[in-house]
């Protein structure tokens, strides 16, 4: 028989490496085990309308979204989506991470309305059913909060942290929608018009400057996320979507875009969302969420198991483009090998890397390094907080490390 | 400004095309929508963990699966995608159509087994721990069960049917699993071994036989679905994706492989699953879907609306590659246009296509007609029943039509 399989896996030793249990030595044994039909077979299942609209199996309860910081104010959290447990590059509808400034509004798609205002020849209001008549696009992109990530202060890093703590603010989903570029057109824009305020319908009102040049680029409003409308959490009925940029810019339960000549200065990016440098001084405007990525198996809480072979998996992805390598360490930083890329590698969208690993039970510690098309690599934590000195809080897209105890425990380290 | 809208569109009467409402003569008019704020802005939202697991919105209720023929039988149903509701290229899990034999089973995952048996070196049982350790693949493809489209005998055909009806028994997801080959290999397949015995774990014991070429190719034991695990009723725990394939040899739920030098001769691929030719002979394994293609919007129930512009949109596929080409006429095939497709355009999976058009209001027939990269093209309604006969069942693929009235109404035309 040809060699078929995988490569870089040494095959000759694969079935050992994986721990797998023999059947039998014979095929007879295996007849056997044919045979022995279990209590699933004996029954007739549920039938096909009982589920118009389906639901993960009742054993993968515990794959959820997770709120890392409980507080009093519930309203203002950050659901986080349990990158251990994915697989690919899409977050199903159901996991997407959820950061949300006063809570889920309950909108009724009927009343909704989309006014555009300000620098512009014709104001206009659109209902849903007026912008789903325009000329659609859907595209793949990750979303990424630009809180994700909280290891700026290693005195408030806590070592039990998992992936889903870590970097479970970034999702990713095909979204379907209408280009801002051809809504903006209708309107007519005036000359001078450099940006544009997004308003969302939640009670906080949630409220960013955009530059003009990004509704001629790439900005969509959406409608639908991964195929059907989009959930309430994540902006039903019509969501900004601005491919690569920070998440709250991304404004959800959208009702409204005023153009004007300058930055509106609002309070998102004013009293937050912006970055304060050593000087007490804040930086306004740092809207690309930078190249990074991140292991998510072996992970905290998904070690390695039982020595031998091992996949290393993870997610990269840029808000410049695409990802053009990522690379992964075994030995903390000593030695790199490059990762495989699943293929179509999309521009602004996660890209799943993947590489083999023999883990020989002793310790370890492993980190992935990604590079985007533009070149930029994501830099180490060290050389990222000697550059931002130490008042930043968001944009952090330093390579991280799980470290490996020889028994298989894995823990975050700083 | 310069014209960023969309290419094909006529940008001045575009405004008056789609219908849309001026919310006032100035923008102080404006200022004053603005300024009322609707309900769900004045009170706080749901809280992030009120939804570890998201959910669609209420006002949503009505875009689910569908099961177009009632029965006493219910767990052989198929319960078909809304099409007619659905953007992009994703089936969202939750509506992904389902095709059953005897229901869907709850299998407990921790005691479900995979066993490879027959013409190999070593028996293997494996438990999903065991597959997780393999190298992982992850890649999109569509499924469709090869009864989809039940349009061969004029005299069945209900004038009422939706697309939902017609063509909803065709999804697509990014499944992720470990490659067949991989575990085939680690068996060890033994001389001669030309087919593999795929059997599922439910009541009806689903049963077909694969070609050992399609192994060693790109097939697929999945155990995600759209990034999370599969679900149910798609065959949680473990299910073979044979990229291409009619949908019911992608065994659900899959506890068995079995190779052997000859087909096994099931149920499913000799009593059902053939194809009856006009001399009463059947003709067998005719395994791959044939490039296809179906407007999902304008369609029954979902019509132009007003005159105006309208696009046109809807779903392409091939089991034998990449979509090349779609047409799209509105004359019922005197003439036809070319359809932009939906980047990135992936083997064996759906395409999305567009074309923009502007609907006089007069009466209309919409067809759209798909080429895949190996030159097939798809067959006209007429062509193909006289190619086909009066016996066949499966595999239909022509190409359809949906009457527009000139009141809007669109209807099934065959």
């Amino acid at each position: 028989m040809p060699d078929h399989g995988t490569a870089g896996m040494r095959r000759r030793h694969m079935l050992q490496q994986v721990g797998l249990t023999l059947a039998g030595a014979s095929a007879a044994s295996g007849a056997s085990v044919a045979a022995e039909a279990p209590p699933w077979m004996t029954e007739q299942g549920a039938a096909a309308d009982d589920t118009p609209y389906g639901s993960p199996s009742p054993f993968e309860r515990a794959v959820v979204r997770r709120v890392r910081d409980r507080s009093p104010f519930m309203t203002t959290a950050s659901a986080h989506a349990p990158l251990q447990d994915l697989h690919g590059i899409i977050t199903p509808n159901g996991l997407h991470h959820v950061r949300n400034h006063a809570g889920t509004p309950t909108i009724d798609p009927g009343r909704h309305r989309l006014l555009v205002h300000g620098l512009v020849e014709r104001p206009l209001s659109f209902g849903m059913d007026d912008l789903a008549r325009f000329p659609s696009v859907s595209r793949l992109h990750f979303l990424e909060c630009s809180g994700n990530t909280p290891l700026y202060k290693t005195e408030k890093v806590d070592a039990r942290w998992t992936v889903q703590d870590t970097h479970g603010q970034v999702s990713c989903a095909e979204w379907t929608g209408v280009r801002l570029a051809d809504v903006l057109a209708e309107a007519g824009v005036k000359p001078g018009v450099a940006w544009v305020l997004a308003e969302g319908a939640d009670a906080a009102a949630m409220t960013r400057s955009v530059p003009i040049e990004k509704a001629w680029d790439d900005a969509i409003l959406a409608y639908a996320q991964n195929g059907e409308h989009l959930r309430p959490e994540n902006g039903y009925p019509l969501r900004l979507i601005l491919p690569g940029y920070e998440g709250n810019m991304n404004v959800k339960w959208l009702r409204r875009l005023k153009l004007g000549d300058q930055p509106f200065q609002t309070r998102e990016e004013t009293s937050k969302y912006t970055d304060l440098l050593p000087d007490g001084t804040a930086k306004q405007f740092n809207f690309v969420m930078e190249v990074k990525s991140v292991i998510t198996r072996p992970s905290p809480g998904r070690g390695p198991g039982q020595p031998g072979f091992c996949e290393v998996t993870g997610l990269a992805w840029s808000g410049h483009g695409r990802i053009a390598r990522v690379e992964v360490s075994t030995d903390e930083g000593a030695t790199w090998q490059d990762a495989a890329l699943q293929e179509s590698v999309l521009p602004k969208c996660l890209t799943r890397f993947r590489l083999p690993w023999t883990w020989d039970g002793g310790p370890a510690a492993l980190q992935s390094r990604a590079t985007d098309e533009t070149g930029a690599v994501q830099p180490t934590r060290a050389s990222l907080l000697a550059e931002r000195g130490p008042n930043f809080m968001y944009h952090y897209n330093a390579i991280n490390t799980w470290r490996i105890a020889p028994g298989g425990e894995t823990a975050l380290a700083v």
